[in-house]
């Protein structure tokens, strides 16, 4: 499908999109930069004649794409998640450039499965979709007129993603120091709830405001991409807080 | 126009166009990036009502863009001209990548003005037509499934022609989000601290093999780049495992 260019273990997910032809076209995208995998939250109306249309000859996307009710089917078995936001929020959260997400995703492509996730046409991502994402990427428009379309979006970042795998042909990667995979967002996602009960039990987390709290807490976590190790060793801490029993276990194979 | 990025010298030659929509969402695709200065070669119908609905807000270029009878007039007083070809010609011709190209056509516009023609949608330039051309552009597409739509080519190369304008911005405007400065490394030593005698209070941490345990947190948060707000917390997270009193000040300030 890519060529010479191994792009399969990266998705393109669509979150509730509106206009089918919008579905299409991203198809076009996608299959023009060797990109094959895509999901699609909930979108409005799909399958449809006018996503068939815009895809051209890349129907065949269409017929695999993958429809699931939520954001975290689409990314349960990810290790590593960027998020397409062009709004900035009230709560900061690392923004990286195309080029440099692009790499990224490909290095994290050696530990499993990676996605890029792009928001709804009118609204983006929401703060909890956000959430789940390790980065945000921003293509640095023009401030006065900064919304690219859908397609137009999704063809710029696929063609980073393809740059960059491009280049790692040519000069692969060597060293490697992790003696971990990533942690997948299931696990991920895990912890954040062993957090959230943990800080609850020993009354840390403020219940009049439990959410700001997670949210620096995700922020921090997310942004060092936590291996499967580190969350052990987290949930083990947690665990040891809350006063159950904990065994080593885990800390004795580091 | 172009934000902080002077791209007024770039001007994009749209060649015998057949869908006035696509002359649009060129125009879109244009104003996003940046670049301001559309020059149609006799263009099969426009102005037309495709046109404008699909350049949505980037109405404005078509309003001023140029319409002329050949090619030659488009490029008259232009230093550099670069054509895009997704076709490889039977004359053999310097083909560039779009970062390469985009490079160049910076630098020329010291000197002056400077052009990116596209061709037809089907049939993209003549050999007459890249003649005019001092380079030829390919993105390098997948080679399955290779052309990309016009609007969807003009994206990719505006996109890298904006990358390398902000590249030579000298005073160039991280992206930078933070809200709070970063963590000192005494206060980080601190935290280290903290986490040394609190997993030990709450027996986690293993008396016979502590520096391990140390070493992976070290590790975990040196990488994530703690700010002091972040600090703040994990140190309120870890009294509060050790049973101390915490008064939410922290968190409220967040």
């Amino acid at each position: 499908m890519a060529g010479e260019v191994d792009l399969s273990r990266v998705r393109v997910v669509l979150v509730h999109t509106s206009h089918p032809g919008n579905i299409g076209a991203v198809a076009r995208a996608m299959k023009n930069m060797g990109l094959s995998r895509l999901y699609l939250v909930k979108p409005d109306l799909f399958p449809h004649s006018m996503a068939t249309s815009r895809a051209s000859g890349a129907d065949d996307l269409l017929a695999s794409a993958q429809v699931v009710e939520t954001l975290d089917e689409a990314l349960a078995d990810c290790c590593f998640v960027v998020g397409a936001s062009a709004r900035l929020r009230s709560i900061s959260w690392p923004v990286h450039h195309p080029r440099e997400c692009a790499g990224r995703m490909l290095d994290a492509t050696e530990d499993g499965q990676v996605a890029l996730v792009m928001g709804r046409e009118q609204s983006g991502l929401s703060n909890a979709e956000l959430e789940r994402c390790n980065y945000l990427v921003n293509i640095p428009a023009n401030p006065e007129y900064s919304s690219l379309n859908l397609a137009a979006a999704t063809q710029v970042l696929a063609y980073e993603l393809r740059m960059a795998a491009l280049a790692r042909l040519e000069t692969r990667k060597i060293v490697n120091n992790k003696d971990y995979r990533l942690a997948t967002v299931a696990e991920v996602e895990g912890l954040y709830e062993h957090f959230e009960v943990a800080l609850t039990d020993i009354r840390f987390l403020n219940p009049a405001s439990p959410r700001k709290l997670m949210r620096r807490l995700r922020r921090l976590f997310n942004r060092a991409q936590l291996d499967e190790m580190e969350v052990n060793i987290l949930r083990g801490i947690l665990s040891a807080a809350q006063g159950q029993k904990y065994h080593y276990e885990n800390e004795d194979k580091s």
